[in-house]
């Protein structure tokens, strides 16, 4: 489809120009030496920008939530380092000033979608955005919540599809490969896949993000831990350091055949 | 069912204590004349808390967005003026104090259930919580985010089951009976049962509200608007002043043959 | 609500004419002793319709598939001992007529709701039909899926809401109880309500029960076993004997209170 | 991944070899002239298999049902005259007969999933089966509802991914791309994608179709009509025939690049 996407830039990388890029990074930030070793580890496999959570929203006030400010610096530092934009959650307002500081574009989670007051303060920011779907929401909502930030005056939006919540148990939720397509048609926004909050399931991450790439989506969002299993967070949907490389060299070859 | 329910005193309310309450009034407060009109009406007929929009979380950001403090404040002389406590909901942390000041309970809308910083700043008041189920979250999501006030220090908690998104397109939600004895007893919270929203049926209000109290619902809340073709939010659920009163009749009788 | 609807005569009971009826019995017919035992203590409580599964769909091919027509045949000459009508569930349209001659009332599953060869053969007898809301089913489907016997020219329909699937996983389904009143109101057919197969779960069947006669059910369905943790299908939400005997004798109060 | 499908053949086609192939045709077979002419634009594309409704499950009795035997011996001709295998549904068990002398493989339609007497009539014979999987049916269900075929001596199975039902509005259901990879991981069957009944919407096929191959379907099923606008049924979905040849050439193509 030839469509009039509004590529977005963070850093010097540019998401929805028909070239699609790789996000990848820790679930969460859990100490310096990790997130070297992640980052170094995806600089050299050809990803584009740098992930890793410091305020964890989690269904359980007694899970992990993060390091907070703390990790926000080290993911600054560590960017720096090597010289990868980062990307970051941020789940309140007062979290945005920090983050602004700190990050080269901000993550609205799914659970914050319907967040509206997050949104309209987002929208009054000129940082680029990474608009998670709600587990909840339709196609149509998602744009809607896009729309609280374009009506504050920010429209530099890219769209993070990462599963929907339906009766099927095998999968965490279920990718909606459908919604790529369309949210790039109908709201003109760059769209990336997340397959690993979709799926929840290693072995689908591979066979996941193909399907994203040949549905037309602008980029793949990827977890990598150093040793998945002892991961503070996600660890089941976790690629390991060596399995992130050969699915990254798999996915920029599917990209440049395109 | 004989069961250890934690009671919730709400000015000179109690919910929870086997005497199903009432909560009614208008979705949004829109002028001082219909919330006086509705306030004179909902006590004559034997409500004991009067809710009123101030705040109002809206799929798309050129909707009705409410009248904010200055609704609240209405909201309050209404309440004072007519001796009954109220009720109003609260979106972002920066509202909780006005509205601390205005109402006397406090209410967390379905799409903030899984807004985790809302829930611990509100952990941190002792102010009555009206924790609405998110529409597509599961039993243990909702009582994992009471805990997430619990763990602040808050236990004043009220449930309000609301409907859950499904497949079904006849009805705006599904209202999952179920959860009303499981939410009880499993979480030990009251459990309010909101028709309105669950169904979006004006139609449907009353065999909810019978079901609700039949499976154990400590109380129902109803929207009610003095003209509901002319409301500016949620009309085509909401009852007319004689409409309520004839169901509110109804709702309390069966109350008493329990 | 004063509703227009066509009641159905089943032996010696009327469905439909605004006194609900009780249905009960086993999940299968295991054997003649326990069918017997199950069967006098309905009849002492006041059910007015013996229920038995001799065709049992499953959706694994290597569990108990029901006794066929041996199991259809006890249940005639049980239903006849102890003189009370007997529903009976139908697979495929060869089971018809064996179950005709033996059953007073036929049931359609809710895994046969869409099976539209059987329902237009079932559309051609003059049975009374028992038709389960699909678990995948809009109302709108279940009301076409009635219109396939009304087009064969048998209109002797009853429906049951049995639940249908959602994220919930706390329950085996969720009840839609809002289907009961919109059912009644748009197809004009009685409904009753089966909270056994609705909620998976023994501790519910009360408040669910409770519920959908508050909601306008036009009769409810148990399920009941001599010792439900022996049964061959469906243990976990039967009631046992004495269980049966207390809830039949609330449901029956109620009822007479409306 | 290197998996052990079992492959299955169809006429002279071979299905879960690594290499997928394409079904192709109408809906419903209307006519002889349409039917022809679908079938020389689909053989000539480079579609291995035509497929054609006869007995058709509508929702409701008032819809086209199909030509049955008529369409049936229809199909049967002009897939000889052209020399190329057809596909068709059967919906009852006496369907299967007359099925068996006129087509190469039948179909299990997605309604039919759980109708577990036409699934053990057919497990009896040794023609290849096309099950799709029930809209509302998990991938666990759909495995085992292939054992009826399978305990009944019948291995010959493809599975067909025809999308879900879930909350989303803007497609008719939710293709559940991540159920190809699975039900071949864990069921072993070959795994075709239908993306017209995923969908609905013809602008989506393409994206999908893609993704499904990309995912590791073994094969894709579409609708083709000569008049997309004037179709008796699904319409909407179908592709015309040039929008047919231009789709095809590009999922071949992307198959070799595999």
């Amino acid at each position: 489809m030839n469509l009039d996407i509004r590529s977005v830039t963070v850093g010097d990388v540019h998401i929805g120009t028909g070239n699609p890029i790789l996000i990848a990074g820790p679930c969460s930030v859990e100490n310096v030496g990790m997130l070297r070793e992640v980052a170094r580890a995806v600089v050299e496999a050809g990803v584009s920008i740098l992930r890793g959570g410091s305020f964890k929203p989690r269904t359980s006030p007694y899970s992990f939530q993060g390091l907070g400010l703390e990790g926000l610096k080290l993911l600054h530092s560590v960017g720096k380092e090597f010289n990868i934009p980062v990307v970051t959650e941020v789940m309140a307002i007062h979290q945005i000033e920090p983050a602004m500081e700190h990050a080269d574009m901000l993550q609205v989670g799914a659970r914050n979608m319907h967040n509206f007051s997050l949104l309209s303060a987002l929208g009054k920011t000129d940082m680029p955005i990474l608009l998670k779907r709600g587990f909840m929401a339709t196609i149509e909502e998602w744009l809607m919540a896009a729309e609280y930030l374009v009506k504050e005056g920010n429209d530099r939006i890219v769209l993070c599809e990462r599963g929907i919540r339906t009766f099927e148990t095998w999968t965490r939720n279920t990718l909606d490969i459908s919604a790529v397509p369309l949210a790039r048609m109908l709201g003109g926004y760059p769209v990336i896949v997340d397959p690993c909050h979709a799926s929840g399931r290693r072995d689908l991450l591979e066979p996941l993000s193909l399907a994203g790439l040949a549905a037309g989506a602008d980029g793949i969002m990827l977890e990598v831990h150093p040793d998945p299993d002892k991961a503070l967070s996600d660890g089941g949907q976790s690629l390991s350091i060596p399995e992130m490389k050969k699915l990254v060299f798999k996915l920029l070859k599917q990209s440049e055949n395109k």
